[in-house]
């Protein structure tokens, strides 16, 4: 029987999506699901939520809920983590700081200034749940799906030996929108994507074998409604020749070519009609105003009855993998890994997102090799600066910090040295009680 | 005997000093000076020039001067070379067009669109000086002063047997200034100084074996006169910790922070009181200003006679190589070499400024290590991109050379990537005849 | 539909076995199998047999059967090739020169004086097979059976764009035969075995997910019956601490331990009661009693019925690749691949035996790290020697042939340096005319 | 001023000999020596040769003597190391209880069950003498001549910030050996070797820049006298086709193929012209015999008046790095240092004899690349149970030491594993009360 614990079991959506998709599965549908927040009324809607598609697959598994982490923990067999350390009155200085220094940010939570605070911050309780999988689960796996993913990840492979696993849905969500463009059964396509989580790369693209670039560059050059759906990433596939992860907005933020003047985010990140092409704070908002009515909305939900449709199984990894490693079909995935020579050209030990395989003796990521240039060298910048501010927190430094914001590529085009220098104290004033790590907060 | 071959003798300035150098050294006293230049006048002079020399010295060297290269080369020891592959009226688009865009250069000889240019020029005439080399004098090496340094002497070293090094004096100069700076005698200071021409960084750098740091720090910060010398790099220092070869107002061109708003080249790039603190298109205008007057000058220079002080040995590395290969005193010097695991974090095979010891038996370089990430990182960019260029050069790719503009950190600072493509492409346009290896010239 | 081709296909059991596991996948029950040998009377026999594993299995599969290699190969999807480059009267020789020197071999196709003039002649028409491939179905992978596995495969593997996989049934065999030994089901086994073909070893063994190397060690160490089952592979083990792929007497040509004094063959290469325990000239024997009655064995054997048990699908791997490869179930297994980092503390580049995992999208090699020093350093040695003789071929040297038996460990257990030279020269006389890539014939 | 400390004073023809070279440096002629030996009487005498140099050359040096090795560092610039832990009759088991086994040794200082056991107790006193250093002259360098070196150097090099450099006259001895065979003045070779100590290989050999090795070839194979000068090491060259280092005695116990038959050590290892052509236990009987007359020898040396003669620089390496170190003439020796990627296919962090530059800035090892594979081999195996013999030493597992021992050439060419193990645990017993480091004493 297999224990799998939900560690901020109050992102709701993601709770009831994965628990879905956990009961399609026959080895894992005996499972005890174990939910785990520290936000007691968020935790309560997740255990109903939990409960009703049980109920509704008729299956024996089982649900428990509790703020107590050592026993949500306890001899659990995979632990999920989607955590968000601190509320919107706390991350809004990510992205409002910045912004008042020049710096338009539209997610923030990946890289860059407010990507790097957040990981600072975050990593704070996520190591303290990987202390207790040693102690109450060790032999347990840990599914990531906490962002900043790449730092997080990075920086709790190199400190336990607990395997670390990171997730995200952009690899298959691009493959599958790009088999879309070019009118692929997305069955019939095969891909090799890599690099870091979010600037990762389709470094070949196949529809039944054949290569299909040449239908996307036709496809972007010559249907406008599709280069339309997305500006940033459609002008870096047409500069750079490779298509990259992770939607529009949040690309323009990991580069310093669409965000550093007025004009270009006018032009770029604007018109885009895709799901968020590229406005300032587009998270941040949302989030605001969800935090007044996210209670209907998930009560509303609750009570709408389940359709044979809901029951269905997604195309989020968590639950392919959970089965295989209990003995399911072997799957195949992007997932977030130590690079142990995988992707030759990016730093060792730094996280990197690449195929792996999995199955009852665990996770086996496959080789890539070296990453062609034109991927490569901003990928390496990503890498490299993600990694100085890991280092910066085991540290304590924040000097390093400061390093790690000099060289962000939208942070650089925008600001002198003495600039940053002086927003990175701003920030670091303002989150000094959640950096306990840092030894002192100026530079 | 040895003998010595100019090619770009022309450059007066330099084939004098080196040739006075080379009269201190007694192994070399006697040793033929085969002078070659395209340009019969500015030889004539160059001939003139070292003639003087060897009368004043009193020395049994003899020179000979041919348009020949051919002539020039058969049977040398070492070849010099300090060619310039075009005149102002070619070379000054490489810093007028980028102007027209945008990005503003202040020498343009290194690397960014100007650099990338030149090199893509320069690099077919220093080819065919390598063949003829491999023909007429198969165990001679080259002593490179050619720019861009890092990339023709990486793209020549992947193609040819003989020994190519680069050398520049910007390691010993701004050590020399940083002993000034701190009142230290220079033969007191030790120091390893490593990365790419132009981008090297003192590692250590030590007064009677102890760690000089503090006193250049202080000197920095306490006293404006040596703040206001060299801004750019001074406020490069505070920032990332270690002190950067090459002049302010050429280093303000490598890197995203000092030129990319015009108040910043006002703050950073103007008011320098060392040479060059940043103009736009400081040397092209130097040149140009030199056209019309340097025959009278070299004229006037020629016709005053030889003092002692004349004659006596510079810090320039060459005489001192010379003389060390010839089985005189060993020598330690930092050179531009093959990247052989010397710099771990650096590309395998780009051109590295590392120390290197030079005896009898040839030149060897010394493992440096891995540069600190606060160094490494726009080093590692700067020298990614150089190996794009020369990558795009010997495949005959235009796209690869845009790709490479694309990343340079001062151009992704001002422009789109859209913009960045109309620029290279009239870059392109414009230089289309001096670059017969490229199979078509737009983007 | 799918063209599988065999090249050597007078290998009647590998065929018929191979055959009838094709047969078993829906995928694969249309195929064209193509026959080719040089030897028509074999190739005869070969065809009967598949034509009547298709009637017995009533699947569309349709077969054909030529002496013209191109015919074969044009338009495969997957060749398998399972050749012997020459009969008995030429491969002898291998083995009893070396014992007239006092190298006394047991199987001789792997490496040490025998394998490696194996190879010597065999990379000839494995070479004209890969450039077959080029011309006539260029998209297909190789599956090689052949041996010398590692150096023929890492020989093709650096001269082709064709995808080389090796094949063997070493490690299934041995992870097998543990299985059976601690009473664990095969199912609930999990391993992860790496190294070279041969020589490769279970790093990690595990029933149901606890490690099994306890029990494995109680059974050696305490059960007659199983330590006299394998004496060589299991001293091996008691001394290295990990268990060994390939049988106890083929085992025993490959490291200095066993062979080198008669006492210790008499000990420990003798009474083995699993097959072969290590007599000199096992295979040769085996091959040479064959000769006489192998048309009287086949000839009966194609006369009885087959059974519903003879259409069970085995433990080869190829037709679970093939049908991966065509899109059916993901497989993993241990493949001969190149080493692309994925031993770190092998040769780069060499012929490794690692967890491959195949799909329709071609073959992801997994990432091993690196041997431990008790397996790596014998493993370096085998793949260090196997990588002069592959080198020694391309170059067409004998001298490095000679060099690479100096240091084979059981040979220079025995010899002196003067007198391996005598019989790598003895070697080079017998088989000259079989060896034209070599300039000259004597060292 | 400089204090230059010999630890093992007692060591006195190295004492002597050092200290006269020392005085010829003007840099070091006010040096303050300060002499160490747990030894009273060889101390006095020690301190009585140095006194009567001083004397001889006068030069203001001053001379201690102390048994306090805490006094003897205090403050000291250079540390050099030449002890032996235990005497000849703690040291004649390893070389006694392998003879009784079958493995027949010549000197034991190096490699092999031998070299490994003299590792293992030595590495104890050692690493109390560098602990010291740490304490009481944290900025001195450390120069050890005490053996096993590779051995004792590598486990010191991981475990302090010291620098340590390994010295041995082995490279300098055979080049100026390989010259006179070849009538070439010493002063007219280059040369570039590289490997471990004592097992290093001349990669390149020049006499006045031209390859002198036909000139060898010619020499060894038509001079008989030469040819039986040196009959292993010149076999040796004979089928690798490069020279290695140290004397044919030594060299016949580092490789399997000269001392595993009683009628090879009377073919290759008794008859040789050179000091030490391979007897057994060649140095213990030395040592032996010196015990009863040393004390006479030294008394009638120091009653002896030195001659002009007797005052001259010799080759030895420290007194020119000790110069250099102080600010003197740069020097490039043979050094044995850390390998940080220095021979490319040698393991990281192995101690690799190559050659190093050194200056008043410190050691400066040059970077070698790869040995080609008929050198590598050997070394390779070499330096990986060097390794292994090292780690089972920090990590106090005897298991790790007869693992090691079981790949040793030699031993492996004559013993089973069985034999081996009994081997090792009859050096275990024997040596246990000078190996406090490892839990228990039996395999």
């Amino acid at each position: 029987m297999t224990k799998i614990t939900f560690i901020g079991a109050g992102s709701l959506e993601f709770t009831s999506e994965l628990m879905r998709d956990i009961l399609t599965f026959p080895l894992l549908e005996d499972a005890t699901i174990s939910l785990m927040d520290i936000h007691a009324g968020r935790l309560e809607w997740a255990k109903k939520g939990v409960e009703k598609l049980i109920a509704a697959g008729k299956r024996p598994a089982t649900v428990e809920a509790t703020l107590d982490r050592a026993e949500a923990l306890k001899n659990a067999d995979v632990v999920l983590t989607t955590i968000l350390a601190g509320n919107t009155e706390v991350w809004r200085h990510d992205i409002e700081i910045p912004k008042k220094y020049g710096v338009d940010i539209n997610v923030g939570d990946t890289r860059g200034p407010s990507g790097i605070f957040r990981f600072l911050r975050t990593i704070n309780p996520m190591m303290e749940i990987v202390e207790d999988m040693e102690k109450y689960c060790p032999k347990a796996v840990l599914l990531n799906y906490t962002n900043p993913m790449a730092m997080l990840c990075a920086a709790l492979q190199r400190q336990t030996f607990i395997p670390v696993t990171g997730l995200c849905h952009s690899v298959q969500g691009t493959a599958a929108m790009l088999a879309k463009w070019i009118g692929a059964p997305f069955k019939e396509i095969d891909y090799l994507c890599a690099g870091i989580n979010h600037q990762a790369w389709y470094l070949d693209y196949r529809w039944n074998g054949e290569d299909a670039y040449p239908l996307i560059y036709k496809a972007v050059t010559e249907r406008p409604e599709i280069y339309n759906a997305e500006p940033v990433r459609n002008e870096m596939y047409l500069a750079l020749g490779k298509y990259v992860t992770e939607s529009s907005g949040h690309n323009s933020e990991y580069n310093p070519w669409f965000r550093k003047r007025p004009d270009l985010i006018e032009k770029y990140c604007t018109h885009g009609t895709n799901w968020n092409p590229g406005e300032y704070a587009y998270i941040l908002k949302q989030y605001q105003h969800n935090e007044a009515t996210w209670q209907e909305q998930v009560k509303e939900r609750l009570e709408q009855p389940l359709t044979e449709q809901d029951l269905q199984r997604g195309n989020e990894y968590a639950a392919y993998i959970i089965n295989a490693l209990k003995g399911g079909e072997m799957f195949k995935f992007n997932g977030n890994v130590r690079n142990t020579q995988l992707i030759t050209n990016l730093p060792e030990g730094a996280c990197v997102e690449v195929p792996v395989v999995v199955d009852r003796a665990g996770f086996h990521p496959i080789h890539v090799g070296a990453l062609p240039a034109e991927c490569a060298l901003l990928t390496q910048l990503s890498s490299g600066i993600e990694e100085m501010a890991i280092t910066a927190s085991l540290a304590g430094d924040p000097t390093m910090v400061y390093r790690a914001i000099a060289h962000d590529p939208l942070t650089a085009a925008v600001l002198s040295l003495a600039e940053i220098r002086q927003m990175t104290n701003e920030l670091f004033a303002q989150h000094k009680d959640h950096l306990p790590q840092f030894k002192h907060h100026a530079v």
